[in-house]
């Protein structure tokens, strides 16, 4: 952490969560080729576009990632940017809380006043300029104060698959972008309680980015999970020596196995808007969390009935048929009388779903794990 | 022909028909790789089979090959025990009545009194000794005045994708085989005609083989298709001649496109039951004319619900699926939420179709054709 760019004057170091799976696109992404260090969508990998759009914010000596044994080599080769001690593998996977704080702990110790931003690795964002300018006036916010600042996507459809935010009185503007007091942060509803959401108009999708300075965010993690906080501190201590690994390994797996949604937020925001220092922030710059092939169908095709051909298939002939996708590198695809299908082939597999089915490929994952298949995981 | 076999004391010439334009089972099957020299089911390619199943039968000295230019070399590959000289590419596709007519003519002037079975080439028969058994009994009846001989299939549906025979009144048995004066032969009929058909419990699919001596065919060509055996004859006349191939591709062109079932069958069983020598023998051989990928699967399953793997998968997972056909050989396929799909993967191409319109396929090689890829026909 020699060199630093400062975001108005603050210091800002990123925390891209890469922790992935590999289960929701499989059998293209694998246990150790997760979506993460996938091109999905374009030349670079999903992790490369994430640093890629922290580029301008940030230098990439303060950027830090926390990810798993089975990514790590991956990751610290496709981002030769960032130094390799700065690239955490988790001895063992504890959700998203004890990875967003550990961050904080280990930046406390050094500069406390630090704003940290958390961003998944594993999301995409149309609009790169405007992420900037949101991420800018989120850092101004969270460094006033002790601040959390969470960016909130505005919801198009009932989706029960993600966390709400509840979204109070507008606050002040910031950079000329409106925030927003949090009332509550909501666990995934069911489909009843997704429409009101979706009705009342003032409910968030919870895009997963957090930013925070490390002093706020080490003492939330001291109020709400102490005995995490006890143990974080513990391995922060440790870094940079040569018993980091050893005392990484024995003491992270204590921590409690829980998202930072849970852990953090929803306590926080418990206590009820006026006491609540957490504001919502736009994350109006097209994001798509690309969550299973039907979100990547979404996210490439034009309209709904588009067969959308992936990884360079080289023709499609398609009779009666729509709203397909395709993943077949190399293959000229033939399409008779189907609709809504997804079909993705690798030199080792091949996957035949719907895309009203596609957010259940892990269980086909689960399958193969249990019949000890792990070639294919 | 130097070495002879005998049926029953009759010279028995097997005529294989392997025409083929590889569009069914597209994209495994292509003009240069139709279904006949592919092995759809078991080990040998479907025109191995054919010759297996006759080997008890003929000696291969007399067993001939009509197919295209696009097979001759493959066929000839396949097909050692055969002379060269006996498989003959149709310089352009003319239907069957050309192709069966043109081995009559050439065994008519060395052996007229030998009989041929017209046998095509991409048919499974799953009893291949009660194949031999009916054959055998075909052969006897050929042989014995001016006959032509038959073999139907009992129907098991209304299928509209057949021609059928019209039975009419028991005649002899055949070593101990029943057969059948023949009525009439019908065209492929409509849904309705074919339900009728069905009912009325004496009509027969046309399984394509026939057996007649090579004077009565002869005799028939000249009295239905005049003109074809005018031009038939020339070409036996050049036969092991320098020219043969220049008079070949001269002549063969001028006859008629049109099949053996319409220029004489037909022709022949309008004359009324009283008056005609075609007699009709049972397929009960397990005949099968793998018309689809739809009846590939059919082939292949045990039951209608059941996921076909083809082409040596090496692993299935299947969740909520069934009555799927896939062929993706040495991939592992899993299947979420589907059923009656037809997915089959090459290295060049993918077709995802269902098996309700497997039948279609050709639609998409015409498409395939018309859009100038030349490299998938």
């Amino acid at each position: 952490m020699s060199k630093t760019k400062e975001v108005g004057g603050v210091r800002f170091a990123p925390v891209i969560l890469a922790g992935g799976s590999g289960t929701r696109f499989w059998p293209r992404s694998r246990r150790a080729r997760a979506k993460q260090v996938l091109s999905l969508e374009g030349e670079r990998t999903m992790i490369q576009e994430t640093l890629a759009r922290l580029e301008s914010l940030a230098d990439p000596s303060d950027v830090w990632v926390i990810t798993n044994g089975w990514l790590h080599d991956v990751i610290v080769e496709q981002l030769p940017q960032i130094s390799a001690q700065h690239v955490l593998a988790e001895p063992l996977a504890r959700n998203t809380a004890p990875a967003c704080a550990l961050a904080a702990f280990l930046l406390e110790r050094e500069a406390p006043e630090t704003v940290l931003g958390i961003f998944p690795s594993d999301h995409v964002m149309a609009n790169t300029k405007r992420f900037a300018e949101v991420i800018e006036a989120g850092v101004k916010l969270a460094a006033s104060g002790e601040n959390i600042v969470v960016l909130g996507v505005k919801p198009t459809r009932a989706e029960t698959g993600y966390g709400y935010i509840e979204q109070g009185a507008a606050a002040d503007k910031v950079n000329g972008i409106q925030a927003h007091h949090v009332k509550r942060f909501r666990e995934k509803p069911n489909a009843e309680t997704a429409e009101q959401f979706l009705a009342a108009g003032n409910f968030a999708w919870n895009s997963g980015i957090f930013l925070w300075s490390a002093k706020t965010l080490t003492a939330a993690v001291r109020e709400h999970v102490p005995e995490m906080a006890e143990t974080l501190e513990k391995i922060a201590a440790a870094y940079g020596a040569k018993d980091f690994a050893e005392v990484f390994a024995r003491e992270y797996p204590k921590c409690e196995n829980i998202s930072i949604d849970y852990a953090i937020l929803e306590r926080q925001s418990a206590k009820g808007e006026s006491h609540s220092n957490i504001y919502c922030l736009p994350a109006d710059f097209g994001w798509n969390d690309l969550g299973s092939w039907a979100s990547l169908h979404e996210h490439l095709r034009d309209t709904d009935a588009d067969n959308v051909m992936d990884g360079a298939t080289t023709g499609l002939f398609a009779i009666e048929a729509s709203g397909n996708y395709v993943y077949a590198p190399g293959k000229t695809v033939a399409l008779l009388g189907v609709e809504g299908l997804v079909v993705v082939e690798t030199p080792d597999a091949l996957l035949i779903t719907t895309r009203e089915r596609s957010q259940d490929v892990s269980k086909i994952v689960k399958a193969v794990h249990e019949s000890g298949r792990e070639d294919l995981i």
